[in-house]
């Protein structure tokens, strides 16, 4: 059974990460999601509220699994059995610090391998600061976040200001 | 009548700022020079100081106005009329986020148009933070930033050590 | 009266190529685009097919020229009366060689600016070399070549293998 | 069952190339290698020579099949059944132009899935076209060109200049 | 004499600063390692301990002196006699950053000269802040830094949760 | 005694090159500049035009010898006994494409280093290639190649058309 992490801080989930959810449930047998509780960085969304939107946008697949973690990512992966790192790339500066990372945990957890998947063009724009920006502002979020939170995630965001 | 915005967080203005204001005086009928506030990253100059020295730096320009703006750029944009957007470009990584600036702004406000103009490559190296940071070791500044304000600019970060 | 030169190979013109196109009708008083003979590379379309396939894509535009020039981009700009250059930006590749072109050009030309637009994203991974290299293997171009032109460009590349 | 293509030139492969198959053999019930003609830019190497190399660098792997293609990739791809295409990543330069295959290759089969992984670091500096520079020259290719192949090679490619 | 200044946070120092020392050491008659105290970015190792683990990494090296220095880094060459500035380069994000650098280095201490050099690859995957987050969550760093502070080091990051 | 190889196809030598030369000057006992015979690709001046332009512009220096080299360059590099090769560098793209080089030429010499240095900004747009381009359009080349050759090589080039 080939399972796969796909990791970030899901700060929160954009359509972007669905994107990628999307095109990784069918080509692995098991997908893991794994938030990132990030002690230090504080993230505007709690952990509660993170994984409940990830969640609320993933209801149909079957093997798919919402989970925290702290610490390296690669004890992570190790814990669930995963051989499968999973990464969106959307542009250069992305590329430099993802290959950083997929060496140092090459070095780490050598039998993991991380693969790379590429943002649809459409999203290439998009990241969760940016979904964080437009929202406090009152801009629209219709097309950047999921139709299932894009109510609450508003109502939400407006008030963080 | 072509207007355009021309923001940035000017902490504080530089000869890359004014190289790339000379150059679209005369490309629009009109420059909105707009100053963001930036409640969250605390800028070293207050918002004050630093429409003061852009004020001092551009009194030739009739078709020019500087002013302070909060929340989203395409919002402000919008207010000033404005269908153009203008950004200066001096390096790659530059490149990559006014690239998804410009998508998601060209998202938010789809008649409007982001346009750059490349920094004269003898202030490729220029950039507000490192006049900052030059200036309050008490480096000297000069053909870093403006003529005009240039005594002033050199006491004020001396003190702010 | 801001006019404008937007030069390039347009071998052949791509929906790239019109949406940049499209954006500038508006922003200068004349557009002039400018199809490179290119004596040493050899192009795939002649520069008669070139002009023409641009010309039926630009019928409805009065202040759009289409010209072909050889030498010097700035000569061309110069003997244009354009103090404008328009260059489509795609990618951090074509930022390094536009960066060298724009510095280069505003040496030999210094009351000329290149401005540079980007590229709609749905468009970023498009370019004429592709548009040939798809449609000479019977690859389906909609979408890539404006409608115009669509059905005798297939025709036409399928038969240059 | 999820097949793979892992298209390339392969003029010749190399040690860079070989750590990509090893890892995607696990990865995908089936890998075809994919060895493109090239009609126009002329290889160093014959199509029947690249076959073989590779041929004789992979008898080990069952689920591996080595096969030449001309045209689109995606024309290949789809008559092999496969929903997944390997690409490996050596730099940035690579970057901008697979995000550009990736994208077209997207729009000409949307079934199909660009799948990314980055050559170990050790082969970061390795290319088909370094091999063939050094092995021309009579430099040493231990460690750059797999074994089974090595002595064969450096006597080919020291004839070829 | 020829001296260099190659400056740092070495917070901690890496395996891959150690590559870049041993090579500078046979190529400059004098170097200097200096370690900025940096104020304002509050470092995890105190100024003492980040000097105390380059000391014990270096004590073969007769030509080369380590210590630390505050404000702008011109100012610590020029007092130091240095007409050559060393920096590592590791990627991309890197270069860019060091183009700006050197560029206004250059402008304030013109007789300067600053020397890039390549990582060796197998570090190219290696930064202290890296090594600070494998070591805070007790990961191994064998490989990563240097034996003669592994022990120390991995306890002390340990304790740094 | 310190020697470095200073290796280019100097097709011709531009101030870009007589920049970085002036520098290594200083840095290097002796310092060998080699121009690469280049078979393959044709260049448009003969090697002799280019050592003579060369030579023309180095008549001051002691410590500098000009000379061809064909074949691989650590192999130049180790029968002038140089232990450092020296590269100027620009642009990214130009930092991509060195790192595979110096990467390789580490593997086939390994007591040699790679040095690079950063070209001055006022020469950042400049290249062999864009000379030629200007000069054979009869575009003035001054403060782009030096002033020995500049006569003659504008003479030269408008010929080559």
């Amino acid at each position: 059974m080939r399972i796969c992490v796909y990791p970030g801080s899901f700060d929160p989930i954009t359509c972007g990460h669905m994107d990628i959810i999307e095109r990784i449930v069918d080509m692995f047998d098991r997908v893991v999601i794994g938030v990132l509780q990030n002690r230090e960085k504080q993230p505007l969304f709690s952990l509660d509220e993170r994984l409940g939107y990830i969640r609320r946008c993933t209801p149909g697949y079957e093997n798919v699994e919402v989970e925290a973690f702290d610490g390296l990512l690669v004890d992570f992966a190790r814990a669930k059995n995963a051989l499968y790192i999973v990464r969106g790339l959307r542009a250069v500066s992305d590329f430099e610090f993802e290959f950083q990372m997929a060496s140092m945990n090459k070095k780490l957890y050598p039998e993991a391998e991380t693969v790379f998947l590429m943002t649809n063009t459409k999203y290439s724009f998009l990241s969760s600061s940016m979904v964080r920006e437009v929202g406090r502002w009152g801009g629209c979020l219709r097309g950047l976040v999921p139709g299932e939170i894009l109510p609450d995630l508003m109502k939400r965001l407006k008030n963080s200001l």
